[in-house]
């Protein structure tokens, strides 16, 4: 089973029910559940029962910086995620907010500080980072209909140079530690240098395009991550977990090129 | 004379030389030159022979924050400024970026660590913090003619409580010092606790809205801002400063009521 | 009183009770309401107690034909009225159609041969015309927030030449009847030669925009006429309703430049 | 060889040469060339060396009416194409009209009674009506990316009942001459009766919707059609060519699922 809803995606039920502010009615699947996060938990997809969709602003925040966590390369502490997305991801619900008319030439923040994905982006990058990750996550409404589009923050750790000096590491090192996790992923796109992603680039597809810009002056990098919401933030996603579960080819339905313009 | 070009912001020709990569040419003008926000040199202006007039980003950018720094309560090492930006912004030049299919159903960053509003940015916050700044400014292309949504992060200094222990600046606190500065500000809107800005709010209209919301858990405030990039971040703003100049009542012309939808 | 709803607009009760399909509760107040399309009707308003405020479809529709149906320019019976409207026509119910995904990206006609606009455009016309008139009317949803485009087509009269021979009437004289009807309308611009109307030009104000173009090859006429449906349409014609009724400037507090971008 | 210029698509010289407004450089082969429409021209595709792929809007435009006026139902005379298009129609040239922000909140007519589909969509229709056809035809554009919307008017034809009286076709009869044609067309989907098209249901796909509407008091036949001018009206058209004349499936490369939303 290959579940689309929030009820699995959180190992902690009483993060869970904090953020969600309801009572989980079936805790006891909880940890059999896995991460359908097919990039890194790949594996323990395959031997799965029951796997959690992830939600569709955690799969692109997370894919977004998990390398430069998972090797330590960034301060955990600092990091944000400013994220925008289509309309789409508010779903079909016959509600003002998402009517033509608001939405149209308008754009807004909402859920600062509140929204749920945040737990879900703090849980999957604690795991990566080996320890409890504490972030800041902003959720903005885009006149689109699809496309999310993840600006991410942090400071770099600096290095000790053989020298003795301390400096920030270069452009290639970090494409590097890019390239070790994704470099072999179908669905991943690491962009060159100076490019950065375009919703549009990946929409109607299963792709996430990841660009990045290292700041010499104020020693951060910006991280940039660009999903179609609807495919690999939902329903792509999803086939792509049963195609693991099921022992199919990974890529199986979701050769989709990208709709331009 | 209202001067709507960059030419006269930067006090540094040095600054203005390595960010816009051409030379000054006529430099004897910069120092009788006045920044021309309003709302943070307002006597300067009324005496000034040239005004130079702010740009979009950073009319927006500077007055959502500039309280909190001007009264010390956030880190200004901190600050990073997420910003998001209709279409006009990029002029109406005949280029390919900026044809209706690339941009209808598209979001991107651009600019990325070099966009020329950043060091305008920081030597205006830097005056109100009374020391050098170093920022993170982000613009992103969003698919509306008008509007600038500027989402600001910083962590807020804690303060010693009577007991001893330290903590977070309350929303009240925080509160009264945007209406210390912008109580009196025809233009300047801080809106009420949990309501955010939205740039169709402000379409066609000189108004700046303010909104911002302190997140416990990481120790931030998130303060958020929007303007008609070409009003009060561009002709409106010219049309203010006039205003001052010529003794006349600062609003005239200016009474504009935003267009909603 | 200027009413802004469709009950005081038809003068025949039946017509109402037919295309509305409902009971009309105050027929007695028929007979005195003045159909206040104030271009038409300027000298019947100035009297009037109670005006009824016309539909927005039906205010641009009328306005781009009248000239040349009150001279008897063209064949009434040809007239079709192909329609195009901004989104905020639909009103701001939270009804699933008007969902910015619904909208966005698309296009589509709806309530086709059974508009309720359609018997209001054909008894005003009808009264230019002297005779009853039954015409084709088509509306469509457009993804844009404001603004109403008609594209009208009719069969010009050829009239008889000096030599005998019929032929189409001139480009200068089709522009003199719009002439003479419009040249001291301060709200009716008719565009030069070859220039057709583009909602944009008129949006935020109370301007109808016209445009036309002879077709020689086969003998039609085709008007376009743009409005603002918030402005002309709706609100901003009541405003100049009450302006005549009460004899102020018919002008007062719509002197509005359209907004553009 | 599928060519997608518009160079072969009309028979007559002389006809290309006015509307083009250049000399034609090949007149050699057009005897030879078959114009594209796989619906209507399927067997001679098959058959060619030399196919002119048809322009967008004369695919949705023909395809739309053809039925009724291969069978003689309407009044070939009266036939008015009003068709509204995305702006990928304009192509990639970077233009001043089709920046985002001229094209955005904006909706317009252009090339009234010029446009140069227009003789072709006579010629092809005129061979289906068995004789010369003089049609009007209005294009517009539409903020949107892709998609067109023709809606087409035509006065039907009364048919002498067994009474002696002459009435209108019935829905029912109108269906069937549709369904005569395109019942067993991959592309081509007749819609249900009060349903009309929407660009959005075609959108990336190769499919061409229709529905229509019988006006009774009028006795005027409205026809609405769909495609995306991307792909039936332009490359999705050339590779269902190509397969033709290749011997393929026609359907191969082309089984794509519309984008919705």
């Amino acid at each position: 089973m290959v579940d689309l809803s929030a009820d699995y995606r959180l190992k902690d039920v009483t993060i869970y029910e904090k953020w969600y502010k309801i009572e989980h009615k079936s805790p006891q699947f909880l940890k059999e559940a896995v991460y359908g996060l097919c990039e890194v938990n790949r594996e323990k997809v395959k031997q799965a029962r029951l796997v959690a969709n992830p939600g569709c602003y955690t799969t692109c925040s997370i894919l977004t910086a998990y390398p430069l966590i998972k090797e330590g390369l960034i301060d955990t502490e600092t990091l944000i995620v400013d994220a925008k997305s289509g309309t789409s991801g508010a779903g079909r619900g016959a509600k003002l907010p998402n009517l033509f008319c608001e939405v149209n030439e308008n754009m807004k923040a909402y859920g600062v500080a509140v929204h749920r994905h945040t737990p879900e982006i703090e849980e999957q990058l604690g795991y990566a980072a080996g320890k409890e990750m504490t972030i800041s996550f902003t959720p903005h409404l885009v006149p689109m209909n699809r496309g999310i589009l993840a600006t991410e923050y942090a400071s770099l750790k600096k290095k000790r140079q053989p020298d003795g000096s301390f400096s920030l590491p270069s452009y290639e090192e970090i494409k590097a530690v890019y390239d070790k996790y994704y470099d072999k992923e179908y669905f991943v796109r690491v962009l060159d240098q100076g490019v950065y992603p375009e919703t549009k680039w990946v929409e109607g597809s299963n792709y996430v395009d990841i660009g990045f810009q290292i700041d010499e002056r104020t020693g951060r990098i910006i991280m940039m991550g660009a999903i179609d919401n609807l495919v690999k933030g939902a329903a792509g996603q999803a086939v792509q977990n049963m195609n693991l579960m099921f022992g199919m080819e990974e890529t199986e339905g979701l050769k989709l090129v990208p709709v331009f313009p």
